[in-house]
């Protein structure tokens, strides 16, 4: 099968998952609403959670769900399960929801998801009021937080069950706050060794996008992952950071309907991604001085992304990247072909291609 | 017994609990920094955990954690089961940790507990970079959160027990943000209804402070807490609006000492306190124009604290509230006394006496 038609495939995969995740979503929000212990006197308390609706609701590509029930899917005769797996789903979006939420607030970012950040979205609602905007933020991102935790403790799941998949998610929680400090760290470190990015990526992004998925479809198939431990961390890590070089490279290359963000956003963040790293240590004098004339100042505009673009492509930075980021998806992909002896073959076939597609989603 | 003694054998039991948890609370960090996952090469993400510890380690009287031990103590043969009670206490103390945490970064507060709010800790660490020392700060928080589910789910009780103080702990955070939006909204609300600061009080407050860690007792000593769900909350929100009364008092005549913050921050704040509130309504024109001069204005003296103080004084308001305080007490001690039906006689005559140890500790 060719590569197109691996993603042509891989592609309507996932937009299943996701349609039906999304029916779910929306009742389980539509639920929430209604069997709310909000008190009666506040028109603020309900407005909060429809601000973590309206960011949960307006997902993306929905990967990680399409991981947990895949991940259900490895298990023979696991197909079964799909209440724990649905309840596996809508937890991983709520902690997702969470960590967006405060990741604007920490980013001080505008936009999201193509949208306003739930930061921003209070800012916009009070405008002279910002100290309650951050509060009301901080807050909105707290409830989604508890949330993700409360929809397995109320599930009705058998208690085992319950047990190990919040504990899955406390995990990839506090991997993930941990993966948050270390990537601010980075902006007091000068230029890191890659070694760091990949600790920071593996911490930050891949336990709780890729390694927690996976763990809690298995375990809602009644499958022990602590089984599969070491072959489930080398495949969440290697995709992982295939994904964060993606990201890093789409931008500043890449689309802004695809992103969801202006591709000034990084330059003017300027923090140390992969392709930022690999450019600086590249540049020459005169290019180091307009990278660092450019990156991390609040007003970057299109001309200085631009500028920044040229000394990328001038090093063929970008080709030595995206070369990378194949690497990387190609060692997922090789842990993933060895589950086919304790799994079945079609959803093994899903976790072997699934970073194929990942890397081609940029092309 | 006068109130004297009770308030003097109070103190003691309760010195008894702190101490004893106190003890517990260090080992658990000691052996949390022991096992942390947190990747090599960072250097910030054991400060942030250090930073969490500090805030929890220097807490006051431990009023939750005797809430809790005393709340197993009312199960007939309930106090065998240490461990689950102990990791009750830790879970209440870390979630209160959080709760302050971020608090102090909606309030922008820089004292708590007589020392540095985290935020404030972060801030004066990082001088020049206050957005970073923001982000590390909703870290910290996010951090606490998190350990506190994480201390249940980890601690090898039975999976319907961890399952069962799992949701008590839900519930009660996802209470208190509820509770603490709706105290933001009171800045837009005016002067409002008494009701509407009782239902704020026992939202923000009293369901995590006081209900949540008498469910987890009785739970650690496998009584199902439903049982006597009305009651329970009875006791909690009546114990919690004596207690928010008396902190509101404290705030604007109690000892620095004592509240761990300066007796301007709340005048500074400009909140409407169950005292302000009172002190608004009963203002003639001219009180009226004084109060709105100093109250929410961010650099408030000691002379702004007098002037108000002054009003207050002037209408008995202090006088007032006082009564109120010790009126919502014996409601609360009033409640306990009808738990004597099914609970051991000596909690029992803890949860009838502790409100009125609240009441005296301000005198």
């Amino acid at each position: 099968m060719s590569d197109d038609e691996v993603t042509r495939q891989m592609g309507s995969r996932i937009t299943q998952h996701r349609d039906r995740f999304q029916d779910l979503f929306q009742k389980y929000f539509a639920q929430l609403h209604a069997s709310s212990d909000a008190p009666e006197l506040s028109r603020f308390a309900p407005e909060c959670l429809r601000m973590v609706e309206e960011l949960a609701l307006r997902g993306g590509k929905r990967q990680r769900v399409a991981f947990a029930y895949e991940a259900a899917n490895l298990v023979p005769g696991g197909a079964m399960t799909v209440k724990a797996v649905d309840i596996a789903a809508l937890s991983i979006e709520l902690l997702q929801a969470h960590l967006l939420i405060h990741d604007d607030i920490i980013d001080n970012a505008a936009t999201r998801r193509g949208g306003p950040s739930t930061y921003y979205a209070y800012r916009d609602k009070f405008p002279d009021h910002p100290q309650h905007a951050l509060g009301f933020a901080v807050l909105a991102g707290d409830l989604a937080l508890v949330l993700s935790q409360q929809v397995i403790t109320e599930a009705g799941l058998d208690p085992w069950l319950a047990q190990s998949m919040a504990a899955v998610q406390n995990t990839a929680g506090l991997s993930t706050f941990i993966g948050q400090v270390f990537d601010l760290e980075r902006d007091f470190l000068g230029v890191p060794e890659e070694e760091l990015l990949h600790s920071v990526c593996d911490f930050k992004a891949a336990r709780s996008s890729a390694l927690a998925p996976l763990q809690l479809g298995l375990l809602a198939a009644e499958q022990d992952p602590k089984e599969h431990e070491p072959t489930l961390r080398r495949y969440s890590t290697s995709f992982g950071i295939s994904g964060q070089m993606r990201d890093d490279y789409l931008s500043l290359f890449g689309n802004e309907e695809v992103t969801g963000k202006p591709a000034t956003a990084d330059v003017a963040d300027g923090r140390v991604t992969y392709l930022i790293r690999r450019t600086l240590l590249a540049a020459s004098e005169s290019e180091q001085k307009i990278l660092s004339s450019v990156l991390g100042h609040a007003g970057a505009t299109q001309t200085d992304v631009d500028k920044v673009r040229e000394i990328v492509t001038a090093h063929r930075v970008d080709q030595s990247l995206l070369a990378d980021m194949r690497r990387f998806a190609e060692l997922a992909s090789t842990e993933a072909e060895q589950w086919a002896s304790w799994a079945e073959a079609d959803a093994v076939a899903f976790f072997r291609d699934v970073p194929v597609w990942g890397v081609q989603r940029l092309l």
